[in-house]
């Protein structure tokens, strides 16, 4: 199988995708966008994209091409504990505490925004496009007084030093990630949960009406783990709703609560019932 | 009365500050946390920053900043409507299709994603902290090829050319400001609507129970017309809730909601009863 990936090399999806694949071949993509569009007309067999992160939350590209796109059922998500490090260029070793820049993806930047502000309150934040992107740039530039925030692989990958390991502020942070595919993944992994993923519009834009929505799941006991609204981009007011359900496929009472849904003027998209996988 | 709001001069957040407090004297912040610092530390009388974008949805860090710290009540929300236009130096007019960077706040980046995409497909992309920030480079450096993201005002304030207006991919597109403040603002406007806005956290973190709290203010007929989750920042699957209801201060039914999902384990705290206004 070919296994598409928010890329480049060194990456967190890199790390998930050599992880939970590590037989197949692997295709990296430098945007999240391309790797769905990718898995979307049957180029690769799976894609795996970052969905939620324990500080930031909700990966938005993500979750809006979902809601915007025709894509193949979630089949599998992976939890992976995140660390983020603070990393030079050997040559600058010696004097990396004079370092004006920092380069990092802006999720890198916001998780050790703590310890920028207390130890390099006047340093330049640069967003780039990945931690691996950030990496690369300083293993090249020996010239610049440019750190990078990145994983320990992404250190070992590119030669640099490792100046301050975890300086994320928080010490439980995890991100999942989910695999997209429109065959049925063989794990042989034991899974820690099972869940539904849904999004439901409501009728005319109305979050009055989210609790009559939301009373078709709570009177079958079907437990919902996590409710967030995102902006439909049409308007400001108007939201659809990411649901996630402790169920999986085949539920009569799932079912009938869609059917009930769509009798009270919601419209629901099932994005998968899948089995979770911590990765260690 | 001193006006602290998100600058440096010539950001929307500035533009909301002169419309709405024109007589007033104003002082701007480098970032949403030093201006929400400055109003819970009583060193400016009112703190303008902005909330929530049509587009791009809630800002996470005014939302998150509300819930961790102690800061006076919301007395007033502003909704701008916001156009994003490209603008390059006018030493550039000429050659301004070659440039190779582009510089804006994220959201302004995001917001005129499909342009740039369709345009300039190889552009780079370079966040920095304000749309003003990004249209003051341009102005002072006449011999980058640099466009800027930013709104028509800051053209007009770094004396630059607007090679193209609106270019962002929405056109209904408007920011939510809140003032927050410990003193009533007298305001002579029309209000559109009036709302309280809350902050739920559930007993032991469980969403299960969220259609419970929701079933406070539904039987009673408050309707809600926000709702979103958000990571509290301490493990991955915990969240609190960001709450708008249809009701103003001193309303007895609201009063023994709050009172009810106390009793039932709920932690409510509430940002502010207030009235929204439109600025043309």
């Amino acid at each position: 199988m070919n296994i598409g990936y928010l890329g480049p090399v060194g990456t967190f999806s890199y790390q998930v995708a050599h992880r939970a694949f590590p037989e197949e071949q692997h295709t990296a993509y430098t945007t999240i966008s391309e790797c769905l569009d990718a898995v979307a007309a049957n180029e690769i067999d799976v894609c795996l994209v970052p969905f939620e992160n324990a500080i930031e939350g909700t990966v938005n590209v993500t979750l809006d091409y979902l809601y915007q796109n025709d894509v193949p059922p979630i089949q599998a998500e992976y939890i992976l504990p995140i660390s983020q490090n603070i990393m030079v260029n050997k040559q600058r070793s010696s004097d990396w505490q004079e370092a004006t820049t920092v380069l990092s993806h802006p999720q890198g930047l916001a998780q050790c925004h703590d310890y920028l502000t207390k130890n390099f309150p006047h340093i330049k934040r640069e967003a780039v496009s990945s931690t691996a992107f950030a990496a690369e740039y300083v293993s090249t530039h020996p010239d610049e007084k440019t750190l990078a925030i990145a994983p320990l692989f992404a250190a070992e990958h590119y030669d640099l030093d490792v100046v301050r390991a975890n300086a994320q502020g928080n010490m439980h942070n995890e991100t999942r990630f989910i695999a997209l595919s429109n065959r049925k993944l063989a794990i042989t992994d034991d899974p820690i949960e099972t869940k539904t993923t849904l999004l439901l519009k409501l009728p005319d834009n109305d979050s009055g009406t989210l609790h009559t929505m939301l009373s078709t799941f709570a009177w079958r006991n079907i437990n919902m783990s996590k409710i967030e609204s995102r902006p439909t981009k049409t308007r400001l007011g108007q939201y659809f709703f990411h649901i996630d359900l402790d169920v999986g496929a085949d539920n009569r009472l799932l079912d009938n609560a869609m059917v009930e849904i769509s009798l009270l003027g919601g419209t629901v998209k099932v994005l998968g019932s899948y089995d979770v996988y911590k990765i260690k």
